[in-house]
């Protein structure tokens, strides 16, 4: 068994990981933080059917564990993640302290110097990508929910060396569980039930910082651009994201099919929907998938439509399949 | 034309009065105020149509209005009423502060001291049961929007002399616009949208007051006892109010049917839905109407659905339609 | 391994059931019918992880399973299970075919005379009350949704003997889900979305049948009469019932809180909350658990609400607690 | 008083009709049709405040109105519209039968010839484009809800000359109200409700006929293609589209949002917001309003967002508009 230490359990993120390690049969939950609610039970602070006593981050055994799933707010968890590596563990980061591979870029997206420098780079744990850096690591850094339906709807193109313009637009929907559970204006019910709201669209959400790193290395040619045009949708989870992309004019709808099929064949988490279904949240709701189609809408342009639940493949269940792969537990355990 | 002020129009029940109003052929909105965005214009605090400049209570005009309607939260509604009709103002206050007849009932259901005991009573703004009272007054209390369902579904009833058993059983549902716009965990949209949540159950809720208070007033026999059972439903707006009532057991169901229709006969706001049909939500979303429809469940039990929008008909219209008969305009204008 | 058919897996409550057999470790799923979409594959009609391909009825292999589980409409159901019964398959049934004990009642909830009277009357499938019958047999009826949540609502009570009054008020919420994926207007997203729609209140609906039989063999008194007042809430799935139950004046509220307490203490899948918690549909939301709170409103009356999943706890996952049993599994496996 | 007939009262269009109208100073609503529920009344079919006698098209008194808004299915349309001219009517239709110009276009978006010919083309009923055409003709297309938000958004750009790509990239996000009232399974609330759906990605959709057409005439240079992309989101209205447009890099920011206010200056209708802030369905739900922004995402690339509610300016109030003009009335009238 091994034994894995959950911090941050009254997030989102955080009560979705302990929702899923019930079911998984090589793991025993060892202890829960909540900052917020230490002292109290979980059952008591949340609906639902889960439970377990909550401790303050001070007070949790680390020395107890064998890993550590981080589900801190951004700038909270990297000192989290320094104790528990000191005290022996394996950590899984659901937060964006060690996604990006340098202190300047860290600096770029997020306005101030990275408390930690030496500590970077650290392997970005996106296993369909970059499973085998993951495999080695002590340290983790699960990708963000919207990158991870970019970069997996985009990776089989940017590898074959068929775009041909370096611009990608990306028109993101997400459910609004990704903006937290703290309480905040515009993810009040009355706010959001009844409309679709765009927000940081361009050049400028913090996630354009990690996918544009990791389109990089998988672009056969010059690094691309993404222009994330993300928009709040009134469900609690799932995400959409639409990739348009220009390729070369000759390519045909069944090339690109084959491509996007032989590129995902072994993987697990990635289904490629046959041609003429397109992808939608509902495949992909409560489950560690990724549900990929891909269009050729006029010769020279393609649309991929990428759909990941956004608190599972987008952040819990992604960190899971990383915690498996480290800890050299089956890939899929727990995950089906 | 009849000038009209509006404080709290950035609360939702504010906001909802600024939207009518842009119809109403008889008044003139002359200031808007909002405590915390004074100072800039509210189309760029929210989203919509609407816009106007918003000015702290400190700084309106009350001098150059005829008439206040006042969506304050509860508690900072008094004194601000104070405040209008001393400078001549008539007042429609949207908030319990004045809802309560006795200082003791108030502190009874609110916890502290009536701030200014010597201004009750003020007559309860609920037309349909009050509306000679309303037509003389300089200020009115408009009732609470649980109440205006529960008083207007009960009210034919009550009069009637049938009922049998002094307590009435209420399920209630509400949207969740009627907890307001300020942040709060149990109205995020992740919390609300797929869950039905009980709260305040039984005898406890604070419009249990008002409503007893009233029912007491129609019946014509012993007061009633109200079990009041609350429940936040995924709708941003809108109410439905299930009324268990115990009755003589010889009445039938035309008899029953005939009694609510007589009731209400003239009643502009008031529809009696017709035998076999059952008041929903989406007969009043977005209207000053109150549905009502009664079904005899078995001998001796009426079972009264009563459905309002709970920012209309429980709160904005109700309140203009006050405006329109304190200020001697036509009760509908403004309001189909 | 235990060989499974699932019959009717694109309705709504076939599907779940497939979806948590892929977590059961002691089964494999052989077949699964369609009669609409038979010679497809299930992946190809419905958006989501699951994939299987789909068979008509007629052409089920029904000797190669050990159990089945039918997911059919109510009328379709008898038919299926009697072929599955003769090819030797143990049978759990979701539909309300056999939940009825005599041909009378069946003749008397729906206006017709039941296909196989002499079948009657089968084993109710609700293991709390009844494990030891299902144990034994090869045919279950596995109850409805409303039922599910009032029967274990109100068993503590009425088993206890303080019940005063043979008539139980039922206030019930069920998410659209429960009407079935048949077309209809009035389970339109736009027809349902922005509202509540109380419908067949009263002594009216079907299920009052069966909560009614199966209340009665609980009850230390008279046989109770419920009066079942369900609703349509903008809810997929879910289902919140308030009962409210007059009982003798005397009892307390820790009296109430100790006897739902011990009522249900060796139960896995019933939840008794805390006094002071209210159960909401979100404490049992993509479970197979019942969520009970029991709250003293006044001296003599109580309300309890209880809560199930509706396509869980209230049709798939009760049917495979009913298949452990029967097949003589752990009954929790694959439930959790 | 104009005297006004609406055909096709219980879609939803034609009953967002008939509810504006109620409000309208200058008409008097003589006749509405129902071919499925001829013989009720309204107010027995639909929830909500509105009712009126439903005759069926064929027992319409055409010659006792002025004008005919024609509310029906395309393809039926056609029919009624030549009908109600032949009484001496005005027509306002809100199909797709009138809105291509040539008989050759409609043939290739609807793939059957036009059964009238000879009666196109006529004037398309978007008043900020065509206000004159529309004034003085006598049958009028209004025009689907995805061009008004399209043409409404890419129209500044269009005229200015400063597009450089002719493939126009649009994202749609809907509401499912615009899937119409016949029951069908991907409208109904529980395969909507937690999802986001694109369908008829590419060129495929129909609307695009439309668009493509109007944006053709509006534009400086070469005839636009548009990439038109829409998803079907979990509101029951609203419309918003994001337009992808390359355009001249030396255009700066300043530049881009004088084009656009200076574009929308004296439209009552259109509403440019503010640098810094997005256009969301909040914008325009329940109102003839289109909302517009434009942000630079990139030197070369515009992004404008136009937001419309798809029952409002996107149908029934558009309709009204163009009512309102070719009757002579004032063009706002009834629409704030």
């Amino acid at each position: 068994m091994v034994r894995v230490g959950i911090c941050g359990v009254t997030g989102y993120a955080g009560y979705e990981a302990l929702k899923w390690l019930r079911r998984h049969r090589g793991v025993e939950v060892v202890f829960a933080t909540s900052e917020s609610q230490a002292g109290k039970s979980l059952a008591a602070v949340y609906p639902g059917p889960l439970d377990a006593p909550l401790v303050a981050v001070d007070d949790a055994p680390f020395a107890d564990v064998d890993v550590v799933l981080l589900a801190l707010p951004h700038g909270a968890a990297a000192q989290v993640a320094t104790k528990a590596l000191q005290a022996g563990c394996k950590v899984v980061d659901f937060s964006a302290d060690f996604r990006l591979d340098t202190p300047e870029t860290y600096a770029r997206w997020y306005g101030h110097a990275h408390p930690f420098p030496d500590m970077l780079p650290v392997p970005y744990g996106l296993p369909e990508i970059n499973r085998a850096a993951i495999h080695g690591a002590r340290l983790v850094a699960a990708p963000g929910c919207y990158p991870t339906s970019v970069i997996l709807g985009a990776m089989p193109l940017l590898r074959s060396g068929l775009v041909t313009d370096r611009t990608i637009i990306v028109d993101a929907k997400s459910g609004i569980s990704g903006a937290g559970r703290a309480p905040k204006l515009n993810t009040l019910f009355a706010e959001t039930h009844d409309t679709v709201t765009p927000y940081n669209i361009g050049h400028v959400h913090r996630h354009v910082g990690e996918i544009e790193q990791e389109l990089a290395k998988l672009s056969s040619g010059a690094a691309p651009t993404v222009l994330f045009n993300p928009h709040l949708v009134p469900v609690v989870r799932g995400m959409l994201s639409a990739l348009y992309v220009r390729i070369d004019e000759q390519v045909d709808a069944p090339t690109l099919q084959a491509l996007y099929e032989q590129a995902y064949a072994t993987e697990p988490f990635v289904r490629v929907l046959p041609a003429g279904q397109l992808a939608a949240m509902a495949h992909t709701t409560n489950t560690n998938m990724c549900a990929v189609s891909v269009t050729l809408a006029q010769p020279g342009l393609a649309i991929v439509m990428s759909s990941v639940d956004n608190l599972a493949k987008g952040a819990a269940t992604q960190a899971i399949q990383c915690m498996n792969i480290i800890c050299d537990m089956a890939e899929t355990e727990g995950l089906l």
